[in-house]
C-alpha cells in the first residue's frame, strides 16, 4: 500500500491502468469455467487459513494505527479481526465456492411460431468497483462473490484497514494463481489518495460497470450522487414493524424484541414501531415493557405516553431517524392503512415486517408498500442476503434498477439473448 | 403545446410540477387490478381509431411545418402518419392490452430451513421518461407500454411532431378516463423548450427513476453523458453477420440479403460481413453478387477486392460505422475465433449473427461475444421485441444493467420480496 508521495504518480493514469487491467481479466473471466472458479476460491479459503497470524499481525499493526487516530470503539471492532473472524472469512468464500455457478444459466426459454428458439442466459457484467471502509472482510466476500459470478473487481478499501486488506488480498490471488486465472481479476487500488475515489466513480473510462459503496451514509451519499456510472446501494435502513390488530400477542413481542435489539447496528434493525390503535390497550404496553427490559429507549407519540410513562417524547425528525442504536420510536395508527401510509411516507424502502393473524391486512401490506423486503410474522433482521439463502451478500439494494434487496452472485450478473434459427429471415 | 414565449412560466417548476403529478399517479397505477389497465388501454385503442381523422389533420399540419423547416425525406417519413399507420398505432396498443400483466407475477419462489417462505414478484419501476424525436408513434406505444407496467409516465416528443402528438395524447388520456385511472399517468411535456430535457435529465427531484431516449445518435449521446438517473438507451446497432466455414452457402446468401437490405434504416440491420477465409473462395462472391443485386454498396478489404471487383476499399472507420442505408463492410477471417476478435472489437454489442452448421463454432459465437442478442442461423433483423413475443417495446438497450435488449413490459418492471414466516426470529 503506497501513500500519495511514496506512489509519486498521477493518481489518474494509475487507476486508468487499473481499469483497463481490470477489463483485460473480464475477458476470460467470463468464460472461466464452473470448475476453474470453484477451485480458485477453494484454494483462496485455504491461503486465507495457512496466512491466518500473518493476516492477525497486520490487523494488529492497522488497530493501532487506528487508536492512535482516535476512531471510535464501534469503528474499531469493525476493524478488528481475531481467529474466528478470519475462520468466518474463510467459511464465507467456501460457502461461495458451493454455490452453482450463475454463469450461461438459462433463466428463460420459448419458441416462436417461426421455429427461432429463444434463451435468456446469465451473464457476468464486466468489472465491478467495491468502496468500504473499515471492515476487511469485505475485501475476501467481494472478491469471492465477485469472481463466483464472472466479474473482474476493483477493490478501494479504507486506509484504515490498509494492512489487513492487503494480507488478505495475497491469500485471494494465491487463489486465482492455483486455478491459472488472471491475477488482474481482483485488483487493490493501492493508493490511500481519496483521488482514487473520484476516478472511480468517473467509471474509469468505461471500465466499470457498477460500483457499490459499503459503509456509512457519507460514504453512500458522496458515490450516489456523484458516480456517473451505476451504483447498487441503500443509503439506509429505515425499517418498520407493523402490530395489527389482529396480531397474535405473544408472537409480536417477541419479533419486536428481536428485530429492534438482536442487534441494534445493521440496517435490518427496526427503527419504527407502529400499533395498531385497536389493540392499543391490550399490546402496546406488553411490548414496550418488554423492549425496556431488553434495555431500548422508546420515543413515543402523546397517545402513546398516555399509555406508557417510560416513553420519552417523539419528534417529527425522529420518524425519519435510523437511529442504530437501542432506541425506537411508536406510533399508534388506523390499522393496516394506517401503516401502510406512515411507512410509504417515511420508509428508505429497505424492509418492512407486518405481525398478523388477518391475510386481508397481509396482503394490503405486501402490495401496497414499495420497499425491497416485506415480511410477515417473521423479524426484520432477516433481512440479509445469507439468510434468504443467496450465500452471501455484498449489500443490500434500495434501488429498483437491476438488483434490489440482497446483492448476490445472481444480482451481478446481467443476461444476453441466444437465439437458434434454421435458415430465418424477417419477411 | 405552448412555446417558452406562451407558456411564460419557469420551465423548471412547471417540470418540478409535472414529476410530481407523475409520482403521485404512479401510487394508484402500481395497485391498479389488470383488468382495469386492460379496459383502459382498449378503451385507448378505441379512441385512436374513432380520432383518426383528428389525428391525420393534426399530422398535416406538422408535415406542413417540416416540409417547410426542411426536414429531410427520412425525417419526413418517420414523422408522416396515414390511415394504415394510425390503425397500426392502435393495433399495437390492442396487442399490449393483451399481454400478460405482469405486476404481482411472482418470478422466483423457495422455502428456508426456519420455515420461511420467499416470493420475489414483480413490481412496477415507478416513473418513466421517455425522451424522443419525430415518430408520432412513440406516445402510443410508450404510454401503452408504461401503463400495462404500472408506470407513470412522462413523455417529451419532439417539436416537429407536436400537433400529432397532442391528438394522439388525448386519445391516451380518454382510456386512462374510462377505466378511472389518473390522468396523470401519461403526460406530455407541454413546451417546447430544450431545457425540460435539461430538467429531466436531472430527474425532476426525484420524481424520474428511468429515461428512455428514442431517437438518432446525438440525442441518445446527449441523454447518456448528462443524465443523472439510470437511462435505457442504446447509442447505434452495429451489428455483424459472420458466415463460418460450415455454412450452407444457399442460407448464407438468403439471411445476408435480409439482414442488410431487409430494411437499411434500423438498427438490427447488418453493417459488416465476415467471412471465413476457410469459404473465401466459394461463399464470398456469391453473397457479394446477391447483395449488389439487391442495390447495396460493398466496402471490401484488400483480399476481398482481390476476389470481388465490384467492391470498394474499406477504411479503418467503416470498421466502426453505423450506415444506416446500402452499404456494407466486408473482411475475410481467420474462422469463429477470427470472427469473435473482429465483433468483440468494433461492435456495439447490439446483434450478432453467424451462420454455421459447426455446433461447437456457434457455441463459441454464443459464449465468447458479449451483445445482447446473438442469433444462429437467422437475420439480425429478428432484433425486435415484437419478434421475440414480448408484444411490443420500446427501444432495444445494449447497456448491460437491468434491461438489456428490447424493453418491453416486463424489462419495465422492478421486483421486491415477499417473505411469510410464523413467528420466525434471528438468532
Amino acid at each position: 500500500m503506497l501513500t500519495k508521495a511514496e506512489a509519486g504518480t498521477d493518481i489518474a493514469s494509475l487507476m486508468a491502468e487499473i481499469g483497463a487491467k481490470a477489463r483485460a481479466a473480464s475477458g476470460p473471466l467470463a468464460v472461466a469455467s464452473a470448475e476453474r472458479k470453484h477451485a480458485a476460491l477453494v484454494a483462496m479459503a485455504e491461503a486465507l487459513i495457512r496466512r491466518k497470524d500473518e493476516i492477525l499481525a497486520a490487523n494488529a499493526i492497522d488497530l493501532a494505527n487506528a487508536e492512535e487516530a482516535g476512531l471510535t470503539p464501534a469503528m474499531l471492532d469493525r476493524l478488528t479481526l481475531d481467529d474466528a473472524r478470519v475462520r468466518a472469512m474463510a467459511g464465507g468464500v467456501w460457502a461461495i465456492a458451493e454455490l452453482k455457478n450463475p454463469v450461461g444459466e438459462v433463466i428463460a426459454e420459448w419458441d416462436r411460431p417461426n421455429g427461432l428458439q429463444i434463451e435468456r442466459v446469465r451473464t457476468p457484467i464486466g468489472v465491478i468497483g467495491v468502496i468500504y471502509e473499515s471492515r476487511p472482510n469485505v475485501t475476501a466476500d467481494a472478491g469471492a462473490l465477485c469472481l463466483k459470478s464472472g466479474n473482474a473487481v476493483i477493490l478501494r478499501g479504507g486506509s484504515d484497514s490498509a494492512q489487513s486488506t492487503a494480507v488478505i488480498h495475497a491469500a485471494l490471488i494465491e487463489g486465482l494463481k492455483a486455478a491459472g486465472l488472471p491475477e488482474d481479476a481482483i485488483q487493490i487500488v493501492p493508493v490511500t489518495d481519496r483521488a482514487a475515489v473520484g476516478e472511480m466513480l468517473k467509471g474509469l473510462e468505461g471500465n466499470i460497470d457498477v460500483i457499490i459503496p459499503r459503509g456509512g451514509k457519507s460514504l453512500v451519499a458522496r458515490v450516489q450522487s456523484e458516480a456517473r456510472v451505476p451504483v447498487f446501494a441503500h443509503l439506509e435502513g429505515l425499517c418498520h414493524l407493523y402490530i395489527d390488530g389482529s396480531a397474535d400477542l405473544a408472537m409480536a413481542r417477541r419479533i419486536a424484541v428481536n428485530a429492534k435489539m438482536r442487534r441494534t447496528g445493521i440496517c435490518g434493525a427496526a427503527e419504527t414501531l407502529l400499533v395498531d390503535r385497536a389493540v392499543a390497550s391490550t399490546h402496546l404496553v406488553p411490548i414496550l415493557e418488554d423492549l425496556c427490559d431488553a434495555g431500548c429507549e422508546i420515543r413515543g407519540s402523546d397517545e402513546v405516553r398516555a399509555l406508557f410513562a417510560g416513553a420519552k417524547p417523539v419528534s417529527e425528525e425522529d420518524w425519519s431517524t435510523e437511529y442504530l442504536d437501542a432506541i425506537i420510536s411508536v406510533a399508534l395508527v388506523e390499522g393496516v392503512g394506517g401503516a401502510i401510509g406512515h411507512i410509504n411516507r417515511y420508509s428508505s424502502h429497505h424492509t418492512e415486517a407486518i405481525v398478523a393473524e388477518d391475510e386481508k391486512a397481509v396482503e394490503r401490506f405486501f402490495n401496497e408498500i414499495d420497499s425491497a423486503i416485506l415480511l410477515h410474522n417473521a423479524s426484520t433482521q432477516f433481512a440479509d442476503g445469507g439468510e434468504f439463502g443467496m450465500g452471501a451478500e455484498i449489500g443490500i439494494a434500495t434501488g429498483k434498477m437491476h438488483a434490489r434487496g440482497p446483492v448476490g452472485v445472481e444480482q451481478l450478473t446481467s443476461f444476453k439473448y441466444r437465439v437458434r434459427g434454421n435458415g430465418q429471415t424477417r419477411p
